[in-house]
């Protein structure tokens, strides 16, 4: 997410048509002819508007093209298929981890990928970037569930969802859609009536098998962290710990939490989780706050 | 802890002196002489009493002779010495796994018990059965910084603890010294304003390098489990986890939390730990209770 | 309710028919008929048998002989009437201080009482014992809108809600009907981790027009109330405050509440109500516990 | 507090000494030579300097000078002396309705304003603004128990509070003293996991004989009154009521609680008081918040 945009959509609306349908090429996996479709619509007030106006040429494609679409995404995991990978799927791959899986992994992930393919007859399409492996694994198997057209259905909407953060990372410009979450926190201390200044929170990823440090922050004078611990990104869904250092903050000996451990799961990638924290050196509360 | 009171305090009393004083030869480890000495004070209306002028024996013994019970006891964790354990050692010793130690861990008690041994000149004694390993290897590294004579008095008073515990389990009857701990929880879902009946309760010892289960529950109608978590022994000072399993009581999906995980240390082995805690699908508190 | 039984269900089972329809006669308002036709069913296990036995005869008599019933029933907070009352809907009227009306409520009743009777024909019949001043008017104001039907079972509800209190105030016995509810607080200090002894409770009633304190005490060591704060009643429905007087508990003058002011509401008068305080300086939170 | 400020810092400090003075002499009240001495600090970079620098000349100012200033002051609620009082007294006094006591007050505040007359010779001052009715009483009970020299020191401190609002109020500039305090609120739905939308929330004060409506609003989207409940002015020292609606928000008619009422104590007048409420049907939390 730190690459910068490359162009604005002023500058988008600006060019000559084939110019523009080449500046959003690679939006559609290997599908230039979604970014020829939407040039029809220039010029775009927003970027959410743009978008809407791909994913309007996607939806009302003939249902061949649309399987076409999605057969053009690589199959998640595949050793075989990465040195075939699109830049951009490696990277949304690459951030989880997707292309340093252990053996293990990688026979689940393929044993997953053969049945997924054999039932519906195209790769698993799922927005990397808003996933843990874990929830990526457990939505493996529920849509493996699904009829034939519901899945279609959920990959054309993931599809969605990878291309609006795509755009968002290629293009600068006004109605940005809403694609970061974050994740905050506050601590009280209730015995002083004040901010808990200088407590060590720590952040980290539960999966099923590891558990992975995030991000490591101290409480600043308000009781909040200088930045918050998860931003500028979706979420990803999944489950996490959140460990609040209570050793370090109370001086006196006496008192039941040497740590509060807050495990919380996060849902909704594109929303706020501000999970504070209500603490003496007897008691602590945690609530999702706003 | 489950075996039962071998005689009553009113038996011991009736005893002639001599079949008195070999009841209780074994509460002070190869130390014969202070149930003689305590023989004197016959009849005891309470079992404090009775412990207390035992104690009183001990501590009003010359100093040669009071070493001379100290090093009665056998070095914590020795291979060397198991064998040569008195019942009552190697059962106290059992509990903790002191007898089955890794060969990393033998090999830290070993360092411990001999940097001690030359400090001190006596075996390093401590009331294994208000521990965890964790609690001696810290309370071993913090005592290595004692003077002497500070040292020899920490040791009686663990013999005094030890042989309290060893008292109560031999002898049946009135004013029984405090020697039990309690642990209880109780959930009460703020939503619903009731007791939450249904919720799983698992109880984990957290040692430094390991994470041992202790007991599962379930809570009942009244948001308790039918048995406290923990009781009929001291409780080990150390830290526990109650993870209280949310996902299976909330039974819609909407929540932020699938267990409420609570880590807290226990630094009185004699006193009741009461951990209740107040949840929604959104929030928990937790305190120490009454 | 200090009263104490006059016999036991042991005795009455032991009677002749006749004496114990004369020993029950008093039960049902001007109604010895609901006596008599219970005896058959001597002799009884449990109170509640007996109280249900009763309240089958009134269910299964005429309709004309249900409305006699209903109508032997005084108007509540009637002037004119209270000469004319039997002793039990004295003392029942008179703890609610319905026979010490102002001017004003007094014309209120009045106004109510002539709707009912010119609506249904009866007399307004309700439980005193169970409600406040306030939930009473409340009540009286719903239940006009009700149908002569729904409202002629209403009544007869309210006689067995009447006389199964008037059964257990007159006899002792196995199987007592659960008529008592119960208040109750706990006081934790969340700074300290322990108990707030000392800390000065007062409950009021909070009344439409007035607010009428009922009792106060101190918390003791274990930061409980020596006795329930409300018991050995049903509790009266309606509103109440319980106000901790916490600038005489926390000696330090830093903090933000000099009271911790609970109002709550009571709706089931036979439940036990537990409103705990977990307090600080700066913060309380309040629950219904268990 | 609604009056805009007259010239600003920049004006002030551009104008001729003479002028300048003019422009400040009615700050301290009939002293027109603070303004004076303290015009040869010209130009000011800040308001705080400017009002500091006319302290300074308050406290280096001789005894006899100082008292006189004093003594320049009103007596609080004094009807006497009211025809008397400079536009600036009659408004900050107006404000707490000290202009319009009950004879029943009046007496009280002879009474207090004639001992503390005899025991010091100079009136009683006091930043008005700042304090509850109740709050000066007390203050003026405390008061009276100083040394003469102590009481001295608190009025130059007392005018130094008048004057730092009187300044800001006449002049715009930069580096203003921080005079103003603030009351927010925050409620959020712990059953739901969000902002509480919709409660009617009504601020109280609550003084020793009476209780008045400050302000009434409703939470927004975000759980939050559109403005804070006092702002724009010091709070005043003294106790408050939050009375939360809970009956108008929690439609089901089963809970604990139709009101939350918060009754809590303001005793900094420039600080940020923010006391929010998590709520469910069957429990709330209040504490001192950030």
């Amino acid at each position: 997410m730190a690459q910068q945009p490359t162009f604005t959509l002023k500058a988008l609306n600006a060019m000559p048509r084939p110019a523009a349908a080449a500046a959003l090429a690679e939006v559609f996996e290997r599908a230039p002819w979604v970014a020829e479709a939407a040039g029809g619509g220039v010029p775009y007030p927003t970027l959410a508007a743009l978008h809407e106006a791909m994913m309007k040429a996607v939806r009302g494609a003939p249902a061949a093209r649309q399987l076409e679409l999605i057969r053009a995404h690589p199959e998640l995991g595949s050793k075989v298929a990465r040195a075939d990978l699109t830049a951009a799927s490696q990277s949304e791959q690459g951030a989880l981890g997707l292309d340093r899986l252990s053996d293990e992994e990688y026979a689940r992930f393929q044993k997953l990928n053969a049945a997924y393919r054999v039932r519906f007859g195209f790769p698993f399409i799922i927005c990397v970037r808003r996933h843990t492996r874990d929830s990526i694994l457990r939505q493996f198997e529920r849509r493996l569930a699904n009829s034939v057209a519901e899945e279609q259905d959920t990959a054309i909407n993931e599809i969605g969802l990878i291309t609006r953060l795509r755009l968002c990372a290629l293009i600068d410009g006004p109605g940005k859609p809403k694609t970061d979450g974050r994740l905050t926190t506050h601590v009280l201390d209730l015995a002083l009536g004040r901010p808990a200044q200088g407590v060590h929170v720590a952040l980290y990823e539960i999966g099923g098998s590891a558990r992975g440090l995030l991000i490591e922050a101290i409480t600043n004078a308000d009781g909040r962290t200088d930045a918050p611990l998860l931003t500028n990104a979706p979420l990803r869904i999944g489950t996490y710990e959140l460990v609040f250092r209570l050793a370090g903050y109370f001086t006196d000996s006496s008192r039941l939490f040497d740590d509060a451990v807050i495990r919380f799961s996060i849902a909704e990638p594109e929303a706020h989780y501000h999970v504070p924290l209500l603490v003496t050196p007897w008691s602590y509360s945690t609530y999702r706050g706003s």
